[in-house]
């Protein structure tokens, strides 16, 4: 905090930083049951107000409507994200509620052991600092994220979509007034309550205040603010994942992870987008996944010989796939698909074509599953196992604050522990060194 | 590694930075026993052509001489620092032998449980990938992040001070003889070969092949380096470390940590730059802590009431304090000193002025203890000794690529394991996300 290294910001996010970096310090200090208790006072808070927040959320959508409507901006997609319902505000409430069971991650101390010279050395878990979210339309993100940052101890400065600012004022405020009932300060949550674009620059760059900042929203947002952040940033860039049936893999299990790794969700970036098909495994398990595909419409682009495969067992309509199918990440109900001679073919490629987010292989062969396991760089590694599995929820952690594609810190879901940090304790009795 | 989505990079950077992504892969599935013969064959090729090295660098030193002679650059630190001898040479061997005795932090897999859905979910550690080092004058450089790197699984990219090329030339060539002997790929070591400043530039920018940066030299060269680098950045700043003298201390641990934290060393970052003493622990610590700088000529910078209480105890010359003092890292034989309240506002101190580096509390009480340990946001927190116990080796880590200030990722002292980062690991078999 050397005060003339750091030159003025925007006057907005100086006082909010000062705000959230005076607050992170009583937050770090904080007992468990405080934190609780402020999600706790929070959760009620949004049932006891979900009147008054689905009527704010309303003239934000009303305001949307109008945008749509002159064509300005807001299409079906982006209006369905912002508009909140009875149901929703009860989600965000058992998302805290949640979020209050998870063990505090805070000041657990590991490894603590006597070195040589007599001292002791552990590590301490402690918190971030202070967290900047900056998010598109969803404005159950405030609650989800502000309640995150809440019980890892870290001080938060929301920065919504202007479209849903009267949305985010009525949720931050239940998240306030928890943090108010529990004796901590309500600038742990900051929710920044001007539209001023300049305001994401400013805080983009407040390497005094702002410790991570972490976007949450299309890919366009997440690269711009990559490239403008001088703040460390969590990120979540692209989810090309990949299925690979290796040689005598189970034509079963291989079904069913196919299916469930394209087909249950064709939008989230867990979804399978290249499956990659050994070429002994080829005409063992490509004609039942071709008829899967076809009866739920999925469209095939496949390279000669999965064509062939495909063709001789009447799959009709298969498309030639290019190379810029192996670099895809479709989102929709397209797949592609490509035979290789085997593992170190399919790894190369994932390699050259992957997105590092997640990659599976289906395969019965010990050694295999081991090399794919260490070998492929990927944030999520998978055996006999369907892509969709790589989720905070599904991995325990209770409850996540993105996917990270960031090979530091944080790989995958980030949890409670993601927005912490770890510092060394030494314990001594007047040790000195010599 | 989409390739539309990189531009192309200057011409040397892409050619060493698609060799280095290249030897990462198959750096990262080499077996212990394989990186570990590297390290042991190199340390032998450092001690056979010690006479080689020690010319090459005769030259660099000669010509850093004429540069100094005339007025351009070099002063006399400069070229000691420069400068190799015998002694060095072993140095660096013994660094290397030393780093392929310390435990394999590849491969590791931790936490491996199931999930109610049926899947085992755990975290392997794995390499960063590529690392490019970026370092001035110091050739011995060259070897240990060579060598830390290639246990820890990482291509390298070395970029030392164009001063010291023609050493760091042939140090580098008795790791890539390491790595060759042990049938890894040489291009897992690649130093620089040119002194083009565009080639610095254009590693800062290359997210497609280097995965973190870490620069080791002056401030001023960290500084530049975090401001333009897109690629992560362990780095090192300030070192602004402080001893708190609390309420009721041992004046006999006082006066010892006071005397090692400043005196032992002078110049390196985890010195102590402020003393804070408490209004309490001041009459009866200061005057033996005032008597032992002034013998050893350190020179006292105290606000009023310590310059008091030296005054009274009849230590002369102790000059006044101002703020500017507070934020000061000397890296010298002058001593800020403040007298404070209390343990809150030497933590308020701390927050204020530190740089979140070392800190340490020199007390008999449990409860202050606790409280200095959780609430102070720095990378090391200590009770009752030196700061200068913050160090690699000191924690054990065996050795050290260097000690971070980044609040993410790796805090403090980073070895091996924050050279590694984890991926997740799902198994199963046949499951699906229902």
């Amino acid at each position: 905090m050397n005060d003339s290294a750091f030159p003025a910001l925007h006057p907005v996010v100086e006082s909010l930083g000062e705000a959230a970096r005076a607050a992170s310090r009583v937050l770090a200090a904080a007992d468990t049951g405080a934190k609780n208790r402020a999600l706790a006072e929070a959760a009620d808070a949004l049932a006891s107000r979900e009147k008054a927040i689905l009527a704010a959320n309303a003239e934000d959508v009303k305001e949307a409507r109008q945008a749509r409507d002159v064509g300005r901006g807001a299409d079906d997609a982006f209006i369905d994200r912002l508009t909140l319902t009875a149901r929703t505000v009860e989600d965000m409430a058992a998302g805290l509620t949640e979020i209050a069971k998870l063990p505090d991650p805070v000041g657990e101390v590991t490894g603590l052991r006597y070195r040589p010279s007599g001292i002791r050395v552990g590590q301490m878990r402690v918190p971030l600092g202070v967290v900047g979210i900056i998010y598109e339309s969803r404005p159950d993100v405030t609650a989800d994220a502000g309640g995150l940052c809440l019980k890892s101890g870290n001080a938060v400065i929301l920065r919504g979509g202007s479209e849903a600012l009267r949305s985010n004022l009525a949720i931050a405020a239940c998240l306030q007034a928890g943090l108010k009932a529990a004796g901590l300060p309500e600038a742990c949550v900051q929710l920044v309550g001007s539209a001023d674009r300049a305001i994401v620059g400013a805080l983009l760059g407040a390497e005094r205040w702002v410790d991570v900042i972490v976007p949450r929203g299309g890919k366009g947002l997440v690269e711009r603010i990559s490239r403008e952040a001088r703040v460390p940033v969590i990120k979540h860039l692209d989810g090309v994942c990949h299925v690979y049936l290796d040689d005598g893999c189970d034509a079963d299990k291989a079904l069913a992870i196919v299916e469930n790794a394209k087909t249950q969700r064709y939008g989230t970036c867990n979804t399978m987008e290249t499956l990659l098909v050994s070429r002994e495994a080829s005409p063992r398990t490509l004609p039942a996944i071709g008829r899967m595909f076809a009866a739920k419409g999925v469209e095939m682009r496949a390279d000669a010989e999965a064509r062939a495969v495909l063709g001789a067992a009447g799959v009709a309509g298969v498309l030639e796939a290019t190379p810029d199918d192996w670099l895809a990440e479709y989102l929709a109900p397209i797949i592609a698909i490509r035979t290789v001679a085997g593992l170190d073919e399919a790894m190369t490629h994932i390699a050259r074509y992957g997105s590092a987010h997640t990659d599976a292989i289906v395969t019965e062969h010990h050694g295999r599953a081991q090399r794919f396991l260490r070998e492929v760089d990927s944030a999520s590694v998978m055996v006999n196992a369907s892509t969709r599995f790589a989720d905070g929820f599904e991995y325990g952690l209770g409850a996540e604050i993105g996917i990270s594609t960031n090979k530091l810190h944080a790989r995958g879901p980030v949890g409670l522990e993601g927005l912490t940090s770890r510092k060394w304790v030494v314990l001594g009795d007047g040790h000195v060194r010599s």
